[in-house]
C-alpha cells in the first residue's frame, strides 16, 4: 500500500487528468500536472510509480490510460457494497449524493433506530431498515462497509454492532474516536473538525493578515 | 493557533464531555478522557493547555466549563457565515445537515447555474440564487465562508468567483486542488480521497489479515 500522502494526491491527478480526457487532450507530462497542481514534478513521478503506468519521454502519460488506472488503482472502478448507519440529516444527505456511487461506493441499506425516520425512507431506492435487524441484512446484502452518522453518543455502540454483523471497515462521521478490532479498518472524516481547522485559520488570518 | 493534530483532537474531547455532562458527570480528569479515548495523558493535558481552564488536583476539570470552553475554542459557539456553491446532491445534501448548523456554520444562502436547480430549491428555509448574482449576495449576507460542491472541472472557477465576491475561506469538498491568495483560507474535505484510503486499507487487510 502506497503511504498516505500519495493516496491523497492521487485522486488531484485523477481529477486533473479526467479533465483533460474530456477536453480530448491525448498526452500529459509530470511537468504539466506539476504546474497545474503546483505539487513538485518529482513527486508526481514518485506517486505514480505505485501504478502499472509508464510515460514516453517527450510525449508523457496516455490520458485515457492514465485516467483508468488511477481509477482503478483507487477503487472507484469498482463497486463497494455499505449500508448507511444512521439516517438522520447527514445520513439522508449521503445517501442522496450521487457521487458516492460514482467513486464505488453503492450504499445498498440504511439503518435507524427512529422507526419514524425507517418509515419515511423505506421507499426510495435505498431501503431503511430497524437498526436491530443490522445483523441479518448485512449478512443478506454481503455488505463490508458500514458508514456511521450517528450522533457522537451512539458511534461506538452502533460500531460495536456492525462489527458483530460482519462488517470490515468502518467509515466514520461522528466527532467520536471509535474502537474496534484490530483488523476492522477505520477510517475517519471528521467534518466538524475541518469545521473548526478552518474557523482557527480565518480568526488568525484576522490577527495576523498575510498580503493579499 | 495550536498545532492541527491539537485542533483534530479538540472535537472528541469535546464529543466525550458532552456525553458525560448530559450524564451529569460533573468532574472528568485527563486519565479518564486518556483511557477512554485512546490517547495519551500528557498530550491530552497537552492539547488543552491551549484553552483556558485549569483542572483542580485529585478532581480533575469541570465538565460544564471544560464543554463550554473547548465549544468556543473551537468556534462552534459563534455562527459564520456561509453560501454553499454548487446545490447538485452534495451541496443540497449539506444544506440539509443540522448538524453543521450546531457547529456554527451557518448556510445562508446556495448559488447553482442549473436554473432548474435554482427554481427547486428557492422556496426552501435556504434560497438558492443564479451563480452569476454571487457578488451582490455575498455581500448582502455578509458572508466569510464559500463551501466549494461542483464538479472539478468547475471549482476553480468558482472559487476565484468566490474570492472576487469578497469570500475569506474556501471549504473544499471537490477533488481539486485549489489556487487562491495567501490571504485566502483554503480547507479541503476531500471525502472521495478517504474513500480511496479505506479501499485500499481493506485490499492491503485482505491480503495480509491482521488477527481480529
Amino acid at each position: 500500500m502506497p503511504p498516505e500522502p500519495t493516496l491523497q494526491r492521487l485522486p488531484w491527478y485523477l481529477a486533473y487528468v479526467s479533465q483533460l480526457r474530456s477536453l480530448h487532450v491525448e498526452n500529459v507530462s509530470s511537468t504539466q500536472i506539476s504546474r497545474h497542481l503546483s505539487v513538485d514534478s518529482s513527486q508526481i513521478a514518485k506517486d505514480l510509480s505505485f501504478l502499472n503506468i509508464r510515460g514516453k519521454t517527450r510525449i508523457g502519460y496516455d490520458v485515457a490510460e492514465l485516467e483508468v488506472t488511477l481509477r482503478d488503482f483507487l477503487g472507484f472502478g469498482r463497486s463497494h457494497r455499505a449500508v448507511m448507519i444512521g439516517v438522520g440529516s447527514l445520513g439522508a444527505a449521503l445517501i442522496q449524493d450521487s457521487g458516492l456511487t460514482r467513486y464505488g461506493l453503492d450504499i445498498v441499506a440504511g439503518f435507524d433506530i427512529d422507526l419514524k425516520k425507517v418509515r419515511a425512507h423505506s421507499g426510495r431506492p435505498v431501503p431503511v431498515f430497524d437498526a436491530s435487524t443490522m445483523a441479518e441484512h448485512v449478512k443478506r446484502l454481503g455488505a463490508e462497509i458500514g458508514v456511521i452518522a450517528v450522533p457522537a453518543d451512539q458511534a461506538q455502540a452502533v460500531a460495536d454492532q456492525a462489527v458483530q454483523a460482519g462488517i470490515k471497515a468502518l467509515w466514520n462521521f461522528s466527532p467520536l474516536r471509535l474502537k474496534a478490532r484490530p483488523d476492522i479498518v477505520i477510517q475517519d472524516t471528521h467534518i466538524y473538525s475541518h469545521l473548526a481547522l478552518m474557523y482557527n485559520r480565518l480568526d488568525s488570518q484576522r490577527l495576523n493578515p498575510q498580503q493579499p
